[in-house]
């Protein structure tokens, strides 16, 4: 995703990769909306930034700020990153819009009140796609040295570029380890039923020039019995306190099979994935998609079309199978409730995270970096 | 796969399931070996079958028999099955036409040596056909037992009608608990990259009333973790001696998932499964099938279209994941040399197997078993 060039979002259409590169250029928010239903933008990070960039659309448009907000946050109730990008973008609008007192340089206060706000909504989506792009980078070096010479990694779903404002969090750190001359292979699991990994995980490695192979999901625990698995390095959508982690369907059998051939199981995710307020795994709530994405591949019927399916978005791997998780403010190796609680505190320069940033009111935002 | 009237061969179409029934009728040989390949007809068990009758067509078409038999061996090289059956079929040919010291009916004698070999082959091959369907019913019986109340039931694959001359092998015990009201609920997966759970299993599932989901293949594991399944319960493409057991790529994976969660792992197969002459898993060899298989779902791109892919048919659970083994001759719990070599000794009236079965030279095989 680019940031909009006045009031547009550009997004790479996700739905049809590998077989076509589509841009779609959403000038409203009806527009954007469909997109983020229909998977056109998916990911929690750059779901996120549609849901700021989002507003600030909105903004632009003249539209109901607020209730641009909660029309983003309802596209897909239960990807939270979305409506915490819709509520930062809102927020900062109602900021500028409503506080007058607020100190302003001699060319914002020959801008409108209105016209202020929407700059501050397109500025804060702006940061959170800084921070996005800064928190992949430090995720990459923090990583980097879990990562053994002539590594053959093993990944599920996609955390590349087309879900983070950076090159990605696990794929981040594959890609800093290819970089470093250290990959020897990845294997990139399908990911079945909605194929990320090998629509687009395949399609990233294939532009970064990683040597990669496609698998079907099942096919994993051969490559791990034929000792052929070094590392397993994913990402997550939801992190408990205790160190539970959400993430794509399939990742918790990963973590079985790591334990059960000795290898190690890796997270990578930035800080505002840790969710200190959900105190385990059994407090996920666990969304469970439409039986029409199993009985299907490609939109041709590979079931009984009308017939039961039982399709869970996520599953969830218990701390104690998690060698480390990886966040750009460091790494909790083993992860728990007490090395959680110590990322989630502390902070580094340029790399602050929602809970962790602190932003005057009014204060305009930093500059983009765009890309 | 019903027997041929006259010279063909009708096959229900696999490769068109779920979305049409259709029956192809193979009247030559070179429509046989082409479905073959095609896979219109496929699974151990019926791959044979289609062996055996595929010599006896050959045979009433006035083809030549040996290269008959050798062309249908050729048509998947690593099905073993296929071979076997084409062999069983061929030298039953070649004991007709070339005993003529054997003892006949009157109105055998009646027949000229060339419809009398001819009538001998396709007499074997509805030999087999018998001989299997008994043995799916002796296995459901002896399986049965292992069926608790209420049962949820995960299978992989496809083990059923599709696949034997009877109710199935794994898929038959599924049907006879099903009859004794213990199946609360069949848990298939969809069996990527060729998806003969979600559209085999699952199409069997329902045309026998039983209460099934179908589910990709990465989901299973979160089915265990919510402790949901109570049997694992699969097929066999090859036992070796050590009761290592070669199935369907994504069998290895349940079963360290069902260790992980004290669940029972049960393989059901014929005694014919059982190699003895393979020591063990690793003297197993696997095939590898083409990348196309994993790069497209339902003929639709899923992965750049050219990209490698890790595809290997079968993987290998050792022994000592394998709660039982069952077969038509009983079970074998834990599964090893001894309990193994054991039941291929033995045998059961009316249901012998290829290697346990002894025919006199120019006898003809008893009657076949019309369905």
């Amino acid at each position: 995703m680019d940031p909009p060039e006045g009031p547009a979002v550009a997004l790479l259409d996700q739905t049809r990769l590998p077989a076509a590169e589509e841009v779609l250029v959403c000038r409203d928010l009806p527009t954007l909306i469909d997109a983020i239903r229909r998977l056109v933008v998916r990911g929690a990070p750059m779901l996120g930034l549609a849901g700021a960039y989002g507003v600030a659309l909105a903004a632009f448009h003249g539209d109901d700020v607020e209730a641009a907000a909660a029309a983003l946050a309802a596209a897909r109730p239960t990807a939270v990153n979305l409506s915490v990008g819709a509520r930062r973008a809102r927020e900062a609008y109602d900021r500028a819009a409503y506080d007058q007192a607020a100190v302003r340089s001699a060319e914002q206060a020959e801008e409108g009140a209105e016209q202020f706000a929407r700059r501050a909504a397109l500025d804060e989506a702006r940061c959170m796609h800084q921070q996005d792009a800064a928190a992949c980078e430090a995720i990459a070096a923090n990583g980097l040295e879990m990562i053994p010479e002539r590594a053959r990694i093993l990944t599920h779903c996609n955390t590349g570029a087309l879900v983070t404002a950076g090159e990605g969090t696990a794929f981040g750190i594959i890609r800093a380890a290819h970089r470093a001359g250290r990959v020897r292979m990845l294997w990139a699991d399908e990911t079945r039923p909605l194929l990320q990994g090998g629509r687009l995980t395949a399609w990233e490695a294939r532009r970064a020039g990683i040597g990669y192979a496609v698998l079907p999901d099942a096919a994993a625990a051969s490559l791990f019995a034929r000792g052929e698995v070094d590392i397993v390095l994913v990402g997550a959508d939801r992190i408990a306190a205790d160190g539970s982690v959400a993430n794509k369907i399939g990742t918790y059998g990963l973590a079985v099979l790591a334990r059960h051939h000795g290898v190690p199981f890796v997270v990578a995710a930035p800080v505002s994935t840790i969710d200190l307020s959900t105190p385990d795994g059994g407090a996920i709530v666990i969304e469970h998609r439409p039986a029409s994405e199993v009985n299907h591949a490609g939109g041709v019927p590979v079931a009984p079309a009308d017939g039961p399916a039982y399709n869970p978005a996520f599953d969830v791997t218990p701390a104690h199978l998690v060698t480390a998780i990886v966040t750009e403010r460091g790494t909790a190796a083993p992860p728990g409730p007490g090395s959680l609680r110590l990322l989630c505190a502390g902070s580094t320069s340029g790399a602050g995270t929602a809970a962790g940033r602190q932003t005057a009111p009014g204060a305009v935002s930093p500059a983009p970096v765009e890309r």
